[in-house]
Formats: C-alpha cells, sequence, structure tokens
C-alpha cells in the first residue's frame, strides 16, 4: 500500500503534541510525513525540521504554495487561535485536514470553518483521542446495538491535576497558551471537556439539548475556566451530569464514562483503556477485553494506539472508505455545546445547545 | 460491662432492617433487645417477638408505658411517617432514641423533632450507616487535620438499580412504601441523597449553602424522584456535584465519595470499603487499610460491622463518652438540603439550603 | 428458634480468637454462650468470664463436669497442643466440639481424635474460615456442577508479613506460641498452610494424593517453618502449586484461589472476598457478586459474616439437619498434608499423602 | 539523528512478530529497514517486501552478501530452529543482531552463540519484552537501591490459555510450530518460562541456582510441556516460585511479579503495566504511575511501547552509548535455566542451573 503524503503545522520538536501525532503516523506506516512549518518562529521551525531529517518551512502558507501537488493532508497542531485560518487556507488549497481539537477557539469560527469544509470535497479529521480507543468503538457499537436497551442516563468525569496551581504564572509553557484565553478559548472546558462531551455523544449516538453548567475558576488570578460541572439533557429523554476539572490535585489524567439503559449498563475508565465493564440488571458484571488487531490476546495497548486508530481511519477515508470520521459536524457541536454550557453560567440556568 | 436495655419499634421479622439493627445490637454485645412493637399489626407484632425471644407488645404506645423505667433506648426503625411522632413521644418518656433516617417524613416534622431532641436529655442518634466506616471515619479525620489542605470540591456518587424497573406497582413491599411519598417523603433524594450528602459535610467538615437540582422521574408512573444530579456550594469556596438514582440499572449499591483539595486528595469506594486512597499532587497513591479492632490485619469488614459502630458510639454516649454522633442536628440538615433540592428543582436555578 | 447453650475453652479477654468465635456465635443468635474455662491460668480464667458476664470455671475439665446436663456444645480455641485431648474428653462428655483448626499438635494426635470423632455421636466442626465465604462456597458449587469442565490445575497463595521479624524473640505472645513447634506443631504451614491446603481440596473436591514442599526457616533463630511452596498432584491427574509465608513484607492476609478446568476458571481473592470471578475461554470474565442473607445487595460482608457461617451450620447439624462441615476427617487430612510436606522436604522428592 | 539502517529475517506478511518488530522499530524512529528475506519460502519472502515497499531477498543468505556494507543490523524472528545458524553469520558478516527470544533451540545452540557474541564486536540484544516495561525496570533500580532490603523471596506467575485445547493439531500455523520440539525447543518452559526467568532475574539482580521443576504436558497428544511449576534457589539465600503455563484457559496474557524483602515488597502486573505497587511492612501500599516519555501523564502505554523500549536501548548501545541490553550472555542463562528444569523432571529432585 502506497503512503500518503503529509505536511505538519505546529507540533515543533520540544512540545508534545507535534511527537505524539507523529508517532502516531507512524505507527502504521499509513503516511510520509515529508515536510513542516513546524513553528511560527522561522528558525524554529526549520531547525525542527532538520531534526526530523524532512524538509522545513518559515511559514505555513510557503509550505501550502509549494508542497500543493506533492502532498495529499495537512496536520494542524498549532495553538487554537490559527486553527481557523490554517485549516481553511489548507482544505481552499486541496489539501485534506488533520487538526487538533477543538476545532477553533470561538464559536463563529467553528461556524464558518465548518460550512467550509462541508461543501469541501476534502475530509477534515479531529483528534478526538478517546474516539479511537478499541473499547469506546465497542460501547458505542454495543448502545446503537441496543445491548442496554433504552438510554437514561450518561456520566463523564474527566479530572486532572496539572493546573492545581497556578502554574501558567510561573512560565509554564503549555499551563501559558491553554489558560490564555485569546490563545485557547475556553479553559477546562475547551481543553477536556470538549473531549467528555464527545464521549457522552459517540457513545449512546444522543445529541445534547440543553446544559446547565456550574463553571468555576478555582485558581486565583486565572483568566480561564478550570473547573465545571455540567447536567446534561440528552434526546430521547436520556440525561447526564459532566465534570471537567483541571485542578483537581492528584489526578493524572482520570476520563471515565458510564452509560446506563433500561438493561444493562457499559462502563470504561481510561486506566483500564482495554477493558469495557458491561453490568446486567442482576448486577453480574462481564469484563470485555480489547482484542488488538496489533499485537496478540493479552498484551495491553494505550493512548498512541487510540491515536494511531484515528490516522488509519484518516487514511482509509482519503482513499475513499466510508468509515466514521469524527468531523466538522462534530467539532462543531463540541464548540456549541461549550458556548451553552458558558451562556447557562451567566443566566444561571439551563440554555439549549 | 453491663448491657443497654432497649426495645425496637418495626421491624419485624421478614422485612430486612430490623434484622440489621439487631445484628448490629448483637455483634458488640453492647445492648441487651429486651422487647419490640414490631408492627402496626399487632398480630404480627407479638409473633416477631415470639420468634425472637423477648417480650412483644401489640403498640408502641403500651411498649412506652410498660417498660418505662426498665429499658433505657428505643430503636425506630418505621417507615418514614412515623418517625416523628414515635420519636418526639420516645424522648418525652424518657428513652434514648436511635432513629433510622431519614429523620422524618416532612421538612415541618424534622425541625419539630429536632427543637424538642436539642432541648431533652436524652440522645437521638441516626443510622447514617456510611458514617460508621472506619476508612470514612478516617478520611475525616485526616481532612480536618489539613492532610489534603483547604478542601476544593467534592464528588459523591450514589448509584443504585434496583427501582430501575416500576416494581412497586408489582407489588415489592420496599418498593411500595419508598416510593409512596405519603410513607417515604422523597424519592432516590430522600433514601439514598441523605447519605451521599451527609457524607459530603461528615468527610469535609464543611457545610452546603446552596444547590442546584436537576430531579427526575424516570420510571414511568413512580410518584417519587428516582434520580437526581445536584452541583454543591458549601462553605469555604468549596464546590460539589452529587448523584443520586435508583434507577441505574445494574448498579447493586454504588457508593463512592472523593475530595480534592489543593495538597492532595482522597477517595473511598464503598465496594472495597477497608481502603482508603490518598494521591498526592505527582499522582502517586496510597492505599491505607482499615485496621479492624474487632479481627486481625487484613480480614475484610464490612456494612454490618459499620452498622456496628454506629450502636457502640450510641450506647458509649449513652454511657456518657464524649463521641460524635450523627445526631438530630445532622438529621435536620439532611432534611433541609433535601428540602432545598426540591426548591430548586421548581425555580430552576440555585436554593440556599 | 432456641438457642443452642454452649462453653468455651480458651479464648480469655484479652487475646483475638476468643472474641471472634464469639461474635460469630452472636451474630444470628443461634447459640447461648453460658461459660468458660478462658484460660489455663484459674484467675484469667474467672475474671475473664466475669468481664463476659457469664459463668467461669478454673479448669476446663471441671467445667464439663459441672455442664454436662446444661450445655450442648464446646468451642475450644486453645493452642493446637492442647486440642487432642480436651477434644476428646469434650466429645467423651457428650459435648458437640467446635475447634479451632489445625486439628491437632501432631499427626499421631489427629489419628487418634478422626478415630474417636468419627465412632461418637457427638460432631466436630473445624473453623477452616474460608471455607464460611459465600463466593467459596459458590465457587465449589459451580465446579462441582462442571462450569469449568475438568480441572487440570489448581494455585493457592497464602502470604501474610507479621512474622517478617523476629518478633517472637521480642515477646509479642501471639508470635510465641505460634513459633514454638511444642505447643503449635508445625509453622506456617500449619497455621495457614492448613487453610490453603483446605481451599485447594474444598473448591475442587479433589483429593491430594503426593506433595513435594520447599520449606523454609526465613527468620534466623526461629523454630518452625516460616516459608513453604507445594507442588501438588492431586487425584483426577489434576496439579497443583501452593505457597504459603509468613514473613512476606508487607502482606496483611493476602489468600486467593485460582482454578482453572478445560472449560473456564474461577479466581478468588479474599480482598475482595463477595466476588467471584470466572473467565471462559475467550478470556472474557464474569464477576459474581454474593447475595448475602444478612444486607440487602451490594452492602460488603467479610471475615466476621464468613466465621458466623460456620457457626450457623454447626448449629443447623447439632438439629440434625444434614450439612456439610469440615469435620474430623478433613481435619485429619489437613494434619496428613503437612506430615507429608515436611517428609517431602527431608527427602527431597515427592511424598505421598 | 540519523537513522539506523536494518534488514529483517523472517517475520513476513500475515505472521504477528515481524510486525510488531515493525512496528517497534518505527514508533521512535532510530531505524530505517530497508530489506528482508522474510521467509523460508523465496516468493513469500519477495511477496512480503513489495508488500512493506522495501527490497526483498529470497535468502537470508543473499541478503546478507548483498547488504554487506549498507545495513548496521539484522531482525531475527524466525523459529527457533534457525535462530543459532542466522545469528552466527550475522555476526561474522559485521551484523549487529536483535533477536527473539528464545536465544536457540538448544543448550549446545546457545553456549556456542554465546562465544561467537562475546568475541565479537557486534552487539547483540534480545527482545525480552518484560524488561522494555518502565515500571520493571523502576521496579529493577529501586530493589537494586535497596527499597526493600534483601531480597527474600520471588514470585513469577505468567499463565496463558491459547493452547488449553490441541489446536496444534488443527492446523494452527502458531501453535504448530512452538509445539513441535525439533522447530521450538521447549514448549510452555521456552515460550513464556523464559521471561518469567528473566523477569525474576531482572527485577532482582540474583541469579538463579538451583531449580526443581514439576513439567506437565496437560494436553493429550502434544509433544512438549504446556505447564510447569518450579521451585527456585537463588543467589544470597533468595528462594522463588514461578508458573509458566499455556493451558489455563480463560488466561489471555496473565504475567504478575511481586518480589519481597526484609524491608517491604514490589509487584506488578502486566494488565496495569504502567503501575508499580509498593507495600511497606505496615502494609500501606504505593501506587507508583509511569511517566512515560511519549505522552503527558496518566496516558497508559502498553506493549508496543515496551518493546520499542528495547530498540531504543538497542540503537543507543550501536551508537556507542552504554545502556544495558539483554544479550547473549542474558540469553544462554535463560537457556541453561531451561536446560536445568528439564534435568530436574528427570530426577525428581533439585538440579543446579
Amino acid at each position: 500500500m502506497s503512503k500518503i503524503k503529509a505536511a505538519m503545522v505546529g507540533g515543533g520538536i520540544g512540545g508534545f503534541i507535534g511527537e505524539i501525532h507523529r508517532m502516531a503516523m507512524r505507527l502504521d506506516a499509513r503516511y510520509e510525513l515529508v515536510a513542516g512549518a513546524f513553528s511560527s518562529d522561522p528558525k524554529r521551525s526549520i531547525e525542527s525540521a532538520e531534526q526530523l531529517g524532512i524538509k522545513g518551512y518559515e511559514t505555513w502558507q510557503e509550505l501550502f504554495e509549494k508542497e500543493k501537488d506533492n502532498i495529499k493532508c495537512i496536520v494542524i497542531v498549532t495553538p487554537n487561535e490559527s486553527h481557523a485560518e490554517i485549516a481553511t487556507k489548507a482544505l481552499e488549497s486541496g489539501f485534506h485536514v488533520m487538526l487538533d481539537k477543538p476545532m477553533t477557539r470561538t464559536l463563529d469560527e467553528a461556524i464558518a470553518l465548518e460550512k467550509i469544509a462541508s461543501s469541501s470535497e476534502m475530509h477534515v479529521g479531529l483528534t478526538y483521542t478517546y474516539t479511537g480507543y478499541p473499547m469506546i468503538r465497542e460501547m458505542r457499537q454495543r448502545i446503537l446495538a441496543g445491548d442496554i436497551g433504552e438510554v437514561r442516563t450518561v456520566s463523564v468525569d474527566y479530572r486532572q491535576g496539572w493546573l492545581a496551581q497556578p502554574i501558567e504564572q510561573e512560565g509554564q509553557k503549555q499551563a501559558a497558551w491553554r489558560t490564555d484565553p485569546k490563545r485557547s478559548g475556553a479553559g477546562a472546558l475547551g481543553d477536556i471537556g470538549s473531549h467528555a462531551e464527545q464521549l457522552a455523544r459517540f457513545t449512546t449516538g444522543l445529541g445534547i439539548t440543553a446544559v446547565r453548567g456550574d463553571v468555576h475558576t478555582v485558581v486565583e488570578g486565572r483568566k480561564v475556566d478550570d473547573h465545571a460541572c455540567v447536567q446534561l439533557k440528552m434526546e430521547k429523554s436520556a440525561i447526564g451530569d459532566l465534570v471537567c476539572s483541571q485542578v483537581c490535585t492528584g489526578e493524572r489524567n482520570h476520563v471515565s464514562i458510564r452509560v446506563w439503559g433500561d438493561k444493562g449498563s457499559f462502563s470504561w475508565d481510561h486506566d483500564s483503556c482495554d477493558q469495557l465493564k458491561f453490568s446486567s440488571p442482576d448486577g453480574t458484571e462481564t469484563i470485555l477485553h480489547c482484542e488488538s488487531n496489533r499485537a496478540p490476546s493479552g498484551h495491553p495497548a494505550g493512548f498512541i494506539e487510540a491515536f494511531a486508530n484515528l490516522y488509519v481511519d484518516f487514511a482509509d477515508r482519503i482513499l475513499g472508505a466510508d468509515v466514521q470520521l469524527i468531523d466538522e459536524t462534530e467539532g462543531l457541536l463540541s464548540m456549541r455545546f461549550i458556548d451553552a454550557v458558558m451562556r447557562s453560567q451567566v443566566s444561571k440556568t439551563w440554555s439549549a445547545v
């Protein structure tokens, strides 16, 4: 199978997210990363490219122009503020686009980008990592197949502790841009609440119709939200509760989702990502294990494999297969969710999504 | 040590709750159950007493009169509707009172009973079971001692599945009275939400100042709430989320509480009740194990032992020791919480507790 | 139901084992403990009785004589050295006997006692605690019913750390008698290896035919074994491995048993004693939960409840029911196992049991 | 950093092990796989190469000759029977060698290969996967640093169920060569017992001096061992127990290692490979979490990452760094262990390793 030629914008050596995308692209040998504009600093961009042994450009504009006929897809891993502009230009240049989530910084940008993307022949994929975990996909498939009957309630819990102290005020770079509303948009809601919201919809196949969020900035002096508890109304009378927090001291990256229907329930925890637990009405639990396509039974897989699954799907879609992507429509829904939560915070009551 | 003579009202043979109180009373040999009015049906009361080999009365009124000089305390395990009347009369008769939670059916009853109890010389104890678990007490003690710094956020999750179907409409007796607002008051909120609320306050030492509840009756035709998600504002700027549900299919009796401070966090799960997990800021977890005073290290204890701990405390208090009880003040706070949640459900926004 | 009158030999206030038997007897109200000879020291015996509020005797001989017509059963919780003599005399006096395990100090004593007991009309029960856990009983029942097909291999792991240091040389009383060969017989093998061996046979229904033990005294200066790994040959070509150790630093009381058949396997761990795990050939696991007869679904039970189950069975047997007891036959098999392991240690090869 | 040019012998498309090596090599971009002799069947070799988009050879001999000046290292993933010949020739041709474990089919071959390798300037690495897990390395480092004091006892448990039925007689290819003594040498002992043995030595830094194995062929008609329980004597008076089995129905790939010292203990389980548990003498447990160098805190890693770690080390060693490899010396020790176990099976008593 010939590899898909790709270029990257953002993600220079030193940050972590660029290398994760590159590992995910390499794992299954479906892509050939041939060029990059790895930084808004031209010098750093060229240096990163040199270290990677590929062609570097000083700006993404130059890259787009020069590589138009050579590459098929662009991977965008810049801070949220520039997503809309770069992705729009990439689509217009005829590239498929893999975009780090959330889709954009603001809802307006998202609406505009979705319009462009949905009328383009190019594909947009968003790296909502958790949708790449095999047992999350298994959960979705089984719920859609009716294994737990009608979905009644959903609970998603995403808690981190890395922003429990004001480290952005002490020069931590990751923290700095993620807590800067001009660069990231929302705080915890955008960074991890968007994952949680996606999980709730992806596993159940149900949309979120209204929200009532209790949104906080726990750490003094922080400019964005860092903790939120959101009550959810979903389609078909389902209800839910969602918590996202980056100030839960001691949490490394706790993600869990539980879905109860009238005939049973499913539960998944990131810490044991290869397992899916089903509970039957009598309380008996069944632990389903992931059978990886990459290793023999009983060999744990993890985050990079899940990330790589998204890239496999994207490659298949580019090649014309009818696989499901978390695409611009999904990305826009996520942005609408964040916006509705923020509106509900102001009104102190329910907001439609 | 001489045993404290006690009598029971309600809890006849056949139901489960009476026998649990009796096992808890027997375990540590601190009580002698000498009499009972075990049912509102005089015949069933006498039969239960006979089976237990103790003195039976046709009514609790008769019991109170005849046993006035013989017994020291009354255990009340009737449905919520009669708590207020029986407890009031017991206190007036000079008995100490151990009362199954919640304290009463209505807030008004609770306010009245609290007034009487707090001006009485007799003691009132409420069997908020979870406060009897050693590792819940350990959590409280360590949080009050500052082990996790300032409390920031609390999450309590109490989910059962036994009311996932309308079994009260099919003649299940437990379900029948618990879903009858005239007998129980609230539904899931009163039955298990009250435990969850108590846990949030007990472990942190912080009061709940305002709530915003999303309360549902998921099962069609049911007359009380069976699912609620409640956002909490607590003292000292702490915040919380609390879910109680009796319609989560497949959940046997899932109770967990997690508390995050600015210096660490604690987490406890009913399924592994002998453990308490501490997470330090760097994510390292420490599992503390319960050292039971009843068995050697490493021998699991459970629900009955926790329940018995409440009875040991109550005995000590009757004998004059300065031990902490979940008493009428706590019981009233629980009732105020339920009331506030129901008010917030109507107003769709925050209610003060 | 009228209670069975019982007396206790050994188990005075201050030690732990007597009180455990008493709690187990009280829990289900099937016994009335009316008298005791609680210590070989007459004064301590009388003091213990006084504290318990029952009749005390200076010697068990006197107790047996005076209570002959009053009580039905004797509970023997003395150190192993006196088991044989007291149990023999109790049976001859017409008492049923509940005996702490192991049955005796030496194999010869066990052979003699078994002969007497099996020809007596009185019942002998041995408190092999683990056989009282509901999920161990469930495992046995399911294996005998063929749920995992033919049993192929068994693994039992019983590790404690409390004797990791030479605490018997520093005056710890429990440690002192348990590591004194004149009082206990074997060390770890007798104290906990006997539990492990019983579990292997109880759950599978298969006898142990030969053993090859690697027996160690890890702590310098200790007079008995404190660690052993034993390879097992069992009936019907099954094989097994068994480890018992009291010097595994950090282990509180780790007990696990796993049994694999040709159609599936079961696994049980003391730390989650209310669960039984079944693994099907494809690796899917099913977690079965204990439904206690003492509490509603989802309320954990533990060690004392398991212990109490043995006493319930014993009461039922005394009253004529055909329930299974771990009796003198089982007790003797345990002693034969220990003897065979010690012989194999000398010969460095297999010994028949 | 320029990539190390490599070629592969064996591991054609269709089997699983070749692709695992290739994923591990790709993950960190330290290697460029430029050629291969992927099968003993010349046609299949060429086809595999074509699918991978690299140069294919009909025989490894031809590959060695033609690529002598181009590539630096050879990855050998053939069945065990040909390891010795190919590795010997590769070293003599001036290639570094990465060799799938076990080192060879027979002990004699291993002795000869070790001699050649140790006098060669080329490096040999063996893919003992479990030594690539970060928390296994953490365990080793902490034990060597004295965190648990003197090592007393080790327990390794490696159980699979995939050979629980005679699938080799039904044409399963993996099973066919692994149960053919002419191709694999030993059965379960060689395939997974060798991993277990390596873990015992790697984590403790202690050699195994004597063994007593109870080795079985559980499945009728099978030509190699499929289950073994081995008692171990180790350096510095440490002792151990090791079980390896491929007939434990329901086990996917259960690997656990526990090490107890006189000051604490460590425990690791493959199913939660990112965790390492430390138990202190008082029974308190500490869960240490892996901080991956590939992803942010709290993102699970797995088997492929562990495998890739071995390739990173190998690359570093080739480039002159002083990193630890599981090399020919270790590979030979593993073969000596298997040989000693088989000898002990015949003598029914201890064998020196």
